[in-house]
């Protein structure tokens, strides 16, 4: 390896005297460097909260619109491709009438996400939460409880049912939720989070769009606007890495549209 | 799949109505979230910006103090887990007397990484840069060519030189430096913009701490600061999303310890 020049007697000691002052500076400089970037960082926290509160009246708004539409939930959750249903999970989910996704305060600390749930054969719950609280030296997380009507423990019933796309990878949603052994490494909590949470419409369309269903693809119409000014693409790319509002653009449904085609 | 309710007749359309009408709202309340992500992003970058601006004099004074240290950039490269130079790249770099990384005003527009030679038998270039542009549409990086001294050129000698650590995975320094294929993926660019540069101690310190080279470290003593102090971790925790600054407090020397050994 490379060493220090001058490498015996009192050069040599000269030298690391030198190189051992430098190394304390080096080291008091970057305490002052450090200092501003938890500056930077407790800024940037307070705008996030900020904007949090500012976002937090239209989510309620969008969660209100959402309970008008029929299985929204559960169609943006089948559609999304990190997420696996098998089929009783997918008929317990036609009952979730809303999400929520509540980030802490300190939004570096945690969230909570809360499953509603209408009347329904399999939960007795009408809320269930699973909540993440990753800012403690030893982070956790924890699931509500769930009571399951008689017979309709579906953590029980994972095996028999047919899996609709690999449920091997998630081990079935409430399997998901009720596991909290790895709080920090919880994919799917992070996919609704800061995928399906942020625009769930894209999820929902998607299935619309790809045509599966084809009853009620035929009345509802979906335009793609396409972005042709360049001006709005440079604003895009300045604001990429905000993992939020992606491909909103795409699943545009138009009003005009929807009228002449649904009337 | 689960479908709406109501499926046939006057009574699917009047649902189609509405959930097509359900929609176009959602897509409308969608559309004011995003504006109010782009106006976070916009904020947040404004901080970023600031902050930049507040540490460039630290780390032009950290570049002074670090061109008074023999082999620094050279030795932290060479601690690195993922830089890999060959012996002949090794020779060549210990006469970088000084890496600058700077970002360009538009923080996620890109960057640029100086590399200041002393005179040397390698290169006849005093500067040479990488920079990145990767807010355009086509993202791209570019390099300075190189001019080799007679013989000299180290793309070319790749091959004869006795590889130090898997010289195989980055394909030799300056391989790296000069290739501009992949842009957006350029992993060592990344590791010298958001590991090295933001806290360089920590890889110079690193090889004398684990003691390959005796000489210097007879001479030179680290001091690991244990912080037991409960609230200054929780600090640390509320900052851990900014990646600069890591492992600051460990690679700390002591003043006092080093006159004490040194003298």
């Amino acid at each position: 390896m490379a060493k220090p020049s001058g490498s015996n007697g009192d050069d040599q000691s000269a030298t690391d005297m030198e190189t051992q002052k430098a190394l304390v500076d080096i080291d008091s400089c970057q305490n002052e460097i450090d200092a501003l970037n938890e500056k930077a960082s407790e800024e940037i926290l307070l705008v996030e909260q900020k904007y949090n509160k500012l976002r937090k009246p239209f989510f309620e708004k969008r969660n209100e619109i959402i309970m008008r539409i029929p299985n929204f939930w559960v169609t943006a959750f089948v559609n999304h491709p990190q997420i696996q249903l098998d089929e009783s999970e997918e008929d317990c989910l036609t009952h979730l009438k809303k999400l929520e996704v509540e980030e802490f305060e300190d939004i570096k600390s945690g969230y909570k996400i809360n499953f509603h749930f209408e009347e329904n054969p399999f939960l007795k719950n009408e809320v269930i939460s699973k909540e993440f609280h990753l800012g403690l030296s030893d982070p956790l997380s924890s699931s509500t409880p769930i009571n399951w009507k008689e017979g309709q423990d579906l953590t029980k019933k994972n095996g028999n049912a047919k899996g609709r796309k690999r449920p091997h990878e998630m081990g079935g949603f409430f399997s998901w939720f009720l596991n909290n052994d790895d709080p920090c490494s919880d994919e799917i909590a992070e996919v609704i989070k800061d995928d399906i949470w942020p625009n769930p419409l894209q999820y929902y369309l998607m299935e619309l769009d790809g045509g599966e269903d084809e009853d009620a693809e035929e009345d509802i119409v979906i335009m793609e606007e396409q972005e042709e000014d360049e001006e709005a693409n440079d604003e895009e790319e300045l604001i990429e890495d905000e993992d939020v509002g992606e491909g909103d653009e795409e699943a545009y449904a138009s009003e005009e549209e929807a009228e002449k085609s649904g009337g």
